[in-house]
C-alpha cells in the first residue's frame, strides 16, 4: 500500500519544503490550518509512537522547534506555535507516516485560527514556503 | 515570580505523580480535556520553545512516549494520543514553564472529547493516576 509521505520523500510526489537533512523533510502541510503550517516528516518509515525510535522522535522535534523559531523570526510574524503529533486513528492521525505539526500562532488569532480550522487553504503556499526557507536559512547564518 | 511548576517540582504545591525521574516529572492535568490527560514537566525551568534545549525537548517526548505507550496498555482503554506543546502565549500556553502534553483518545470520542474540553475534570483523579502508574511499572517490568 502505498504511503504518501514516502512517496514525498522519493520525490515522486509533490510537496513544499521547507527543509531538508540527512534524515528528515519539514514540507508545508496541504491544508495548513493557519498560514505556514508545516509537517516535520522522518525519511524512515514508521507508523506512530508505538513503533518509532525515541531517537527518531527527539530528532524530528529539534527540526520542529528550528521551524518554530523561524516562523517567530520571519516575515509570518509568528508570536508562538501550537507543536502536536497526533498518535492513532483516535487522535486524528490520517497519515499512517509519524509527522509533527508546526502551526504559528499570532496575537488575537484565535477566530482566523478557527476559521482557518475549517477552510484549510492557503492562497500563496509558494510564498509561504519562501519566506519560511528564508527565515531558517537567516538561523543558520546567526547560529 | 512563583511558577507553579517549580513548586510541584519543589514539592511545596500539591500534584499526582505519575512518573518521576532525575529530569522530569509526569503530572495529572488538573483540569484534563480527557481521562489520563498528563503533563511532562522538565525539573529544570524554562518558558517555551525559545529558550529550552533540544535535549531537554528530547527527554521530554521521551517520557510522553512511554506514558502514551502506557495509556494504551492500560485500563484508560486508549487506543490514541494527542501530544502537544503550546509554544507562547498566542499559542494558549497558560503555565510559562514549558510542558508538553498527553492525551489519550479512544474510538469514537469525538463527542466526549468536545464535552471534556469544555468540563476539563476528572471525578476519580487518584484512581487515573493509580491505573497510569500500574500501567507505567508494568512496562518497565516488559522493557
Amino acid at each position: 500500500m502505498a504511503c504518501v509521505f514516502c512517496e514525498i520523500v522519493a520525490g515522486t510526489a509533490p510537496a513544499i519544503r521547507v527543509h531538508e537533512d540527512d534524515d528528515f523533510l519539514g514540507i508545508l502541510d496541504i491544508r495548513p490550518f493557519t498560514r505556514g503550517h508545516t509537517l516535520v516528516v522522518p525519511k524512515q518509515h514508521t507508523v506512530d509512537l508505538t513503533d518509532t525510535p525515541a531517537e527518531t522522535l527527539a530528532g524530528m522535534l529539534a527540526v520542529g522547534q528550528r521551524i518554530a523559531q523561524a516562523t517567530r523570526a520571519s516575515d509570518l510574524g509568528a508570536t508562538g506555535n501550537n507543536i502536536a503529533i497526533n498518535d492513532g486513528k483516535s487522535a486524528m492521525q490520517t497519515v499512517f507516516h509519524i509527522h509533527l505539526h508546526v502551526i504559528p500562532r499570532r496575537d488575537g488569532d484565535k477566530l482566523s485560527f478557527a476559521k482557518g480550522m475549517l477552510l484549510r487553504r492557503d492562497p500563496d503556499r509558494e510564498g509561504t514556503g519562501r519566506i519560511l526557507r528564508a527565515a531558517l536559512s537567516q538561523l543558520d547564518t546567526i547560529g
